[in-house]
């Protein structure tokens, strides 16, 4: 039973929403609460009872009736089938604006995971130390990731650097790459690749905005 | 020629490639680069000669064979596509740690959009400025929409408070939403929502890796 997860690939989005109940749980074992069911599970995560019920069977994770779910148990069983029961120490490059607003966010300072180094190739960055974490230069990237043991990356440079930084990355051995740079980035089989562009995400919006209201604003 | 854009529908994976052309392309402004290639266009922004060939087809733009694009014009034709020829105030609701994040990344500081408005409901933030933008009571959201002309909001608050927010939101005729909060929301029809959630995206990777390697770092 505790090797059912492996034996069966979870879909991305079920994956995404396990991340989702993963979080919700957390507030929940914070408050002291044993149980949930899955309609409460579902209202906290922004899902519904049948989804919950749905992906968790996944993992053959079932609750009890009139029970509902042990939120310790259950965490502890998510957190395995998301590799997070481990802590992962994440690589940035990039230590511009971006990064920085990365480097200042909670959720990449977690027991889960946590940004454990910063790379940058300007001078006037490598040095520095934001929120805690020192900037050194990327040209150390393939030393530091082996001595860190960095398995993913956050790419938070310039759209022109990212794939020769990427490359780079590749080359070190981290196969698992979280993408901020507004480029589309070529990677070898076998390495997974995450985009994530906050100006492409807003300026999808205000094309359909646009698109929607032909001539609005357009005097 | 000048409407071509709104006579046919440019499709989403397309729009994105634009922004990371219009990016690409203000660089070569600052440095004063009066023509590009297809193909240089294509190495900025990491696509290919002929997919931007194609994208920029979309809405009539042809180069000119041995001098390439003028990068002026380029640039205001995809400013107007993307509909940034005009000023976005951007409305965040959750001024915490990501919203935080939020306000200090300069994409959202830009001339084409910037967040006027950060909005929370803990009376210890109300009232704080962050990043020049003074915090106000959630409450107040309708008003101050209305006030400002807001049409996007970026939600930037825990899940469990994410719907009601969101609801608040689209109650107030703000119809463009980008979720950065770990649920998966609900909106009614003609409502634009985008999700971004940092941690799902980190826990996508660890899960991948986890996956990969039955067994590695188990110990």
């Amino acid at each position: 039973m505790a090797d059912r997860c492996s034996s069966q690939r979870i879909p991305p989005t079920t994956v995404r929403r396990l991340s989702a109940y993963y979080r919700a749980l957390g507030a929940l074992v914070e408050q002291g609460v044993p149980h949930i069911s899955s309609k409460a599970l579902s209202d906290l995560a922004g899902s519904t009872a049948p989804q919950v019920r749905r992906d968790l069977a996944y993992f053959g994770s079932f609750g009890t009736r009139g029970v509902g779910y042990s939120v310790n148990a259950l965490r502890t069983q998510l957190a395995r089938i998301l590799g997070i029961d481990r802590s992962w120490p994440l690589g940035l490059v990039g230590a511009g604006n971006l990064g920085q607003a990365l480097l200042a966010y909670r959720g990449f300072h977690g027991p889960e995971y946590k940004i454990a180094a910063a790379f940058d190739a300007d001078p006037a960055k490598i040095g520095a130390v934001v929120e805690g974490v020192q900037v050194v230069d990327v040209s150390s990237f393939a030393s530091e990731a082996r001595r860190l043991g960095l398995a993913i990356a956050l790419i938070a440079v310039p759209a022109e650097a990212a794939q020769a930084v990427v490359d780079q990355v590749v080359a070190a051995d981290v196969h698992a790459i979280l993408n901020f740079a507004p480029a589309q980035l070529r990677v070898p089989a076998g390495v997974r690749l995450s985009n994530v562009d906050l100006s492409m995400e807003v300026e999808s919006l205000t094309h359909a905005l646009t698109d929607g209201q032909h001539g609005a604003g357009g005097s």
